[in-house]
């Protein structure tokens, strides 16, 4: 008999053999039904493979990440095998999970595939599937596994297999396709019920431009086919919100390859819409005792050294600048801590100052392989709306409920109303790893505890999920549609603050070392442009609208009262354009909805004489007519209401 | 017989071999008096050399730079005699005038000269200057020269000597010291009358640190010792209003060695004082139709091969920086104009939308020898209040009307009272050496000009002055204690337009290529800021002063009712602080008068009573007491009234 210990610290007896499936239907069918992967003491593990000594458990289902991975992978093995059924002769390279499903690199060995072959594989998958096909893992003797890869021809295995050590080679079979393999994967191909071979891109084998090129094969499947239905409407609307379409329809960003890739140019609406979401950050940051420094972009290469930063981003990352005088090399900043550090050094520090909250929209530059790179969200140059707090260790919990305000502040003043948090602690069995010490670790760790308890904020929290310089507190918001981005982490650092040999005099008349605390509550300009474009499909709040409201005249006769209209109010702060085209007013009022423009203003005839608008609001109809000045009043109204809460 | 043809076209006859002062005899015994140096037919010319053909002729007096370059000239030779007098072999370097006195560059040879003998330098100078000797000019063979100072162990002069042409080599001599030198000169040293060696350092020879060290002796002299008291009056003011001192003082920014020399990290309140004057010029602008943008600080490499900086600013600066990527790699940008073109490019442009104006605070790295770093005004980062219009030819003289409001207004709200202004216009002469068509430049120079009559702006015209691209027109500041300053170029550019091929489509439907009119009222943040800082000696506007009032308790039980009178301030956008120190109440205001903060309000029994504060103002002395929130109005209306003229 073995010894089976579940997550909550109780445990069972079971015969040794038994695999997770088996402890799952002992302890309910419907576990059994649901369960797709486990880990033993920490370990992957096949819910078939049987476990032979006392151990840890833990199973995971489909809405764990654990069990996603595990179902995408044995998926990937599926399309695999449907692949070489389809295609004989087609040789394989790797075949992962990824966040969303998986892909297959295959080299097609003179086979042709389309798009429009897609459908004939989803078929083949599903007719495998539908086989309930066991998928068998072996262990293999390394000269075993080279020779029957060999024998098939696979020439990429063989390669992957000549790399490993022997006695640890595993292959998983399922019907007539093997693969080299870790695993774990699922008892067999039947939960597999609902496939979507969504598309195809050329991958050079091991990531060499060198080496021949294959062709990636993506997928996704799920358990259920109303979830790939429901995952498939969800891709329609993430492809109608994709910020680099809705920034290239709304003019607010662009990129040129003459000035490069990742490196946004931020058009005259994008840099408006972009300066009141500074505005308005610095504004809360203000009310809560942040100064606002500048510092320059690049810095002296030591200054990275000795911020650890060039060890970190030195080799991927741009590389130093040289200059005609000899001696010197410059770094393009990866980050701004460490010019903050150096403001904090210019003056000697008293405890007094403290906490000083040093805040800089500051843009860093870091270099993302092209094929990476993906509109505002991946890029290689971004302002950070960063900050960093010096405190004693005993103001970081204080400090924490301010940033915590700050987030808040901003969640509901852009409807993010839907977040989660995580508190991420050192892993207690491996304390050597972190920097810092334990007194002050136990204390940072009670501060975002008790912080987090008193808003009254539900937070999970990981053991082991800490960075080695400190404990953090991080956000993730969902959106409109369900997607989750990472938001606001707040993150305790005691390793720069010993590294630059920070020090302030305390009410003691001694030394001490300050805390640093980094945070950024929208991470990037960049990145939040993009999540806020993808969150309102690019309808935003009246206040940050590049465009507020649009005149729109019934015909030509009326265009210069139109733009007495936008200039009236214009001067009054309202973002108005007027839309003088010839076109008939219904068009007019169909083409400026679709603009994303929150206030239609229509004029005519009655209007002109009496100074008056025809007022419509998105979503939301015809508000009546009123004076351009009542209408000023009320947008300014509605805009203050929105972000002074 | 000769004719000599003067600046107004008139012209006189006189011998062959009449000199430039004999010319000036001719006119007035106080011109012959005053003038010091001139030119004969564009060539610098001794006074005191004959005139042997027909010539146009320019007499210059000590007003004019050339006269006193000349006298400067002269002055170098004259301490070299001094110093060849007081410290016998010692070898000579250069000695060239400079823009404000000159400088001798000097082989010690075993002496030691220090600050405590400029008195001696000084008299000697006198001493020698009175004996009016003549400083006679002679044409001289190569090989006779060569030989002449070979014979006195002069080897730096011998090694300029080697590299010079034979047959073009000149020496002046006044007693017994003889220089290589192409001159002008003044006739003898009598009219020097008033000596100040001003400071030594060390110069490399020719520049290059492999070679000996020289000591380089500064001087200024002047032709009447009250100018020289008076100058000295200046340096000692200019040395209270030094930027960098009050910069540290002001705790506005710093430099740190660890980021790089050059590199300004903008702390709290300096930080806060560049917002202040983004925001006004953002303000004024956006009345003026720019439209802000952003951009990445740097841009790949061939963007600035297509715009020609590379050629220009490539080898002398920051080089390449260099990717994990190949093929790949990037500048820093030295200026925000390519960037911008490419905004103009993001889209098929329309005269409709001409002018376009592109705005950017936009930071640009130039590499400066660290020599030539000074304070914020020589620096290799700096951000560029920058603009480029996209116009029609048709369109500029209206821009630059629209410019020099925006100049006008700066000028004004920041009591540059006095200013001039150079237009800059091409040689007609030498036509072949601008891009740009015949018919684009005279419309653009007639615009200019047209522009300033319609402004009644008396500027200066010269000829030859415009860059290769396009005209400009310059403005120069005096500044508070007379100092010149360039501020506010408005720059016309056929040149960019061409490179990057813009165009737009006009009403006729046909392509059409735009002009480009580069400016920036401030020239740039950091330059700006210093130029303010010295302009001021520190005490801001009260609309950008860091502090605009202190708070001053009169004893310590007062210092709650302080801080609440702060907060209240500060609620009403006033930036206020505490001086709670435990002081007596007359150093608190003498120590916060000389902190340059506009106001003091002082607080004590009664204050605190009736909510009030006692108000005196920096310079005007006793306002009365007054309510909280009415001081709040009466410096707000004051600030608005020096914004919004």
């Amino acid at each position: 008999m073995i010894t089976i210990t579940f997550p909550d610290k109780s445990s069972r007896q079971y015969e040794a053999g038994t695999t997770p499936l088996q402890i799952a239907e002992s302890i309910s069918p419907r576990l059994a039904q649901d369960i797709l992967a486990a880990t033993v003491n920490g370990e992957e593990w096949d819910i078939s493979r049987p476990i032979n000594d006392d151990a840890e458990i833990k199973l995971f289902k489909w809405d764990d990440p654990e069990g996603k991975h595990a179902f995408w992978h044995s998926s990937a093995h599926l399309l695999a095998e449907a692949l070489q059924e389809l295609y004989p002769g087609v040789k394989f390279g790797i075949g992962p999970a990824i966040e969303n499903g998986f892909y297959y690199d295959i080299d097609p060995n003179g086979h042709t595939i389309t798009a429009a072959d897609f459908p004939k594989i989803e078929a083949k998958m599903i007719e495998l599937a539908q086989k309930k096909e066991p998928i068998v893992r072996a262990d293999i003797a390394k000269a075993d596994a080279m020779k029957m890869f060999g024998d098939r021809n696979e020439e990429y295995k063989c390669e992957l297999i000549s790399e490993l050590e022997d006695g640890h080679i595993t292959t998983y079979t399922q019907g007539a396709f093997t693969d080299l393999c870790r695993g774990p994967h699922l008892p067999n191909t039947a939960p597999i019920k609902a496939v979507k071979i969504t598309s195809l891109a050329g991958a050079y084998w091991r990531g060499d431009e060198k080496r021949n090129q294959l062709v990636r094969v993506y997928g996704i499947t799920f358990p259920k086919k109303k979830m790939l239905d429901e995952y498939l409407v969800l891709m329609e609307e993430a492809k109608k919100r994709d910020h680099r379409k809705l920034g290239k329809e709304m003019e607010l960003f662009a990129f040129s390859s003459n000035v490069g890739a990742g490196l946004p140019l931020w058009l005259p609406k994008g840099a408006a819409l972009r300066d009141r979401l500074e505005q308005f950050l610095r504004k809360i940051q203000k009310q809560y005792g942040y100064l606002q420094v500048i510092t320059p972009h690049i810095g002296n290469k030591m200054l990275y050294v000795t911020s650890g930063h060039y060890a970190k981003y030195g080799k991927d990352s741009f590389q130093p600048i040289h200059t005609p005088e000899e001696g010197e090399e410059y770094l393009l900043k990866p980050m701004n801590c460490p010019h903050h550090c150096e403001i904090f050094k210019a003056f000697p520090r008293s405890y007094r100052e403290l906490p000083l909250r040093l805040a800089e929209f500051g843009t860093v530059y870091r270099y993302e392989q092209s094929g990476e790179l993906h509109g505002l969200t991946r890029v290689r140059g971004f302002t950070q709306d960063d900050a960093h707090i010096f405190c004693a260790p005993e103001q970081i919990k204080d400090e924490f409920l301010k940033v915590m305000d700050i987030i808040f502040y901003i969640f509901k003043a852009l409807k993010f109303d839907n977040y989660e948090a995580q508190i991420s602690l050192r892993d207690p069995k491996n304390k050597e790893k972190y920097i810092g010490s334990d007194e002050n670790w136990h204390l940072a760790e009670q501060a975002i505890i008790e912080a987090c308890a008193e808003k009254g904020l539900k937070a999970r929290t990981e053991l082991g999920e800490a960075a080695f310089y400190g404990p953090k507190l991080d956000f993730m918001v969902k959106d409109a549609i369900g997607r989750r981005w990472q938001l606001g982490t707040i993150q305790v650092d005691y390793n720069l603050p010993e590294r630059f040999q920070l020090e302030y005099t305390g009410a003691d008349n001694q030394k001490h070392r300050p805390v640093m605390i980094h945070r950024a509550p929208f991470g990037s300009m960049e990145r939040f442009v993009a999540v806020l474009l993808e969150h309102t499909a690019g309808r935003f709040p009246l206040w940050l609208a590049p465009d507020q409201a649009v005149v729109l005249p019934i015909s030509e006769k009326f265009n210069d009262y139109a733009y007495q209209v936008a200039k009236e109010l214009n001067a009054a702060d309202v973002r108005a354009i007027v839309d003088d085209r010839n076109e008939k007013i219904g068009k007019k009022i169909r083409d400026n909805e679709l603009k994303r423009i929150p206030y239609l203003l229509i004029v005519g005839e009655k209007e002109a004489q009496n100074g008056e608008i025809s007022v419509r609001k998105q979503g939301e109809g015809d508000k009546g007519t009123m004076k351009i000045a009542t209408f000023a009043e009320y947008l300014t109204d509605e805009v203050n209401n929105m972000v002074n809460q």
